[in-house]
């Protein structure tokens, strides 16, 4: 391992710099050149991650450049977009830089490893010195007006959920020492906290089917909030549809198990509503992409969100889902 | 001043969203929807301000706001790009969002500000907890291959430089107590340090003169050496003719002022290099700008950038430009 301080273009030069298609001009000018595809629309998002708030200063390098980019790529998923370009901003602490080019090699490599699993070309970004944060910004395509959006639901939609929920919220409040998971049911959470999935096939293929859609990064209650409080509508969720993985079941007694499948977040599962006759069509999508697709409730009118348990009663949280300024 | 602490959605709300034109879908989604114009290429870029880095704990959040756009906008001019649209990032820590919602409002028109004045769309970006990070990520648009790049400057060319260089470096280096300005010639240097004027329109009017461009953000002699690497070609440049202000001949016999007009960075200004035939039209462009341009130098066959003072004497720097890892 060199003791060497690098430089910014060293950094650049060394870690991420791979030649990539699709760009006219890619890092080391000033600026990125690329060239969008005729008839289709722009869309970018940028998600952060801070050191002690998205991750542990410990974290493995390799799966949080693997995480940097999947938060980004389901935002892109959120709206049925396909993910194009990808901006890395970079602010590192001297002792990474130092002392571990082993960190930033890890951490490239995780980054690019997914970037090129969806074809996505890192153009470009910043380097710079400070407290540990990685900024990525994305930019995808999608046709004229065919992208999902928070403020279309209707009353009568059913509500979808992808996956499973919760299991990263396990995990996390397992690494935290809150509740005690078994090394098989480590096993099976800890992906899902550090190397989720992005859902962007199944988010372009709801393009013309949903109503509205959101990615499940603050927690299911307060993402499909969002939906609502977009869409000027109410909605009613059972509790016993919401999907959750068989180590979340063990676990459902305890109410922290309730709080990780409701408000834990860091899920990144696609939450979305349809017209009910629809229903056929998006239960052959689950099959062909092998995606879980489950109903966990209906879109109503009026306002509020109300979660129902098996005996038909209202299940009342505490915390709504994940805030970035909570302490 | 409230006490209250504010939400991301709240800071977003009250302080970042604001109609816009030109935007499909703006702030408030999973990412934002705009329609690039077409037959035109897109142009990206990012840039990342750091607390206690790039800019003291306590900047005046309107200027810091201003600066942190003006710098992303002289990535564009460097490009010859028109700017269009821009995402914002914001890491604050506690105290901020806590104890001064008016130092959120200060820093978003500061940055706003700047935005109406170039017609930029502020379209979406991120806010979360954390050590101070501004990380900003810009979008513009040139005609197909009609751009500034740093690769294609020849032998023969003029060397050319906008404005005047070395005021903001003085301004900080009197901020930090290592030289002494008096008072008006503070007044005349710290608009060049925190509200530096990017030179948008300078650098699309150059798109079909200039062979190579570059900002001058690391310092002139750091900058003009990017030029080179990439072009692979030497250069020679005229101590005498680099354009300063009276502020900076006031102080030229210190070899710390000759740092800040060579070395010192955060200028903003252009260096671009041109064939001579185009000196006539180059200089039209400044009078119609309003901007000054300067030839300092020349383009040369092979490697190596020469400083040449009144006395055809070579001035030896010891150091080349800012390097974000530099302690």
């Amino acid at each position: 391992m060199s003791q060497t301080k690098l430089s910014e273009f060293d950094i650049i030069q060394r870690y991420f710099k791979r030649p990539v298609a699709d760009v006219d001009l890619g890092i080391g000018d000033d600026a990125a050149v690329v060239s969008p595809t005729p008839d289709m629309q722009l869309v970018v998002s940028a998600d952060t991650l801070v050191s002690g708030r998205h991750f542990f200063e410990n974290a493995d390098p390799y799966k949080l450049g693997y995480k940097s980019l999947a938060v980004n790529l389901s935002d892109m998923a959120a709206m049925g977009a396909k993910p194009r370009w990808v901006m890395l901003s970079l602010t590192l602490p001297e002792n990474l830089n130092e002392t571990h080019p082993v960190w930033l090699s890890q951490f490239a490599s995780g980054f690019l490893d997914l970037a090129r699993t969806y074809q996505v070309a890192l153009i470009g970004g910043d380097t710079t010195g400070g407290a540990l944060n990685i900024c990525v910004q994305i930019m995808g395509e999608v046709r004229e007006k065919r992208y999902l959006r928070r403020d279309g639901a209707k009353p009568g939609d059913d509500i979808w959920v992808s996956g499973y929920l919760g299991d990263a919220a396990l995990a996390l409040k397992h690494t935290l020492g809150i509740i005690r998971l078994s090394q098989s049911e480590m096993n099976h959470c800890m992906p899902a906290l550090h190397t989720p999935k992005a859902r962007v096939e199944l988010g372009q293929h709801l393009v013309d089917l949903a109503h509205s859609a959101i990615d499940i990064s603050d927690g299911l209650l307060a993402d499909l909030g969002h939906i609502l409080t977009c869409s000027t509508c109410a909605a009613e969720i059972k509790l016993d549809a919401v999907p959750c993985s068989r180590v979340m079941k063990q676990h459902m007694s305890s109410s922290l198990a309730l709080e990780c499948l409701l408000t834990g977040g860091d899920d990144y599962e696609l939450c979305f509503t349809a017209p009910k006759n629809n229903n056929s069509v998006i239960e052959q999508i689950s099959q062909v992409l092998r995606v879980p697709l489950s109903v966990i409730g209906e879109i109503k009118q009026g306002t509020g969100l109300s979660v129902i348990d098996a005996q038909g009663k209202e299940v009342i949280m505490q915390k709504k889902g994940y805030d970035h300024f909570a302490t």
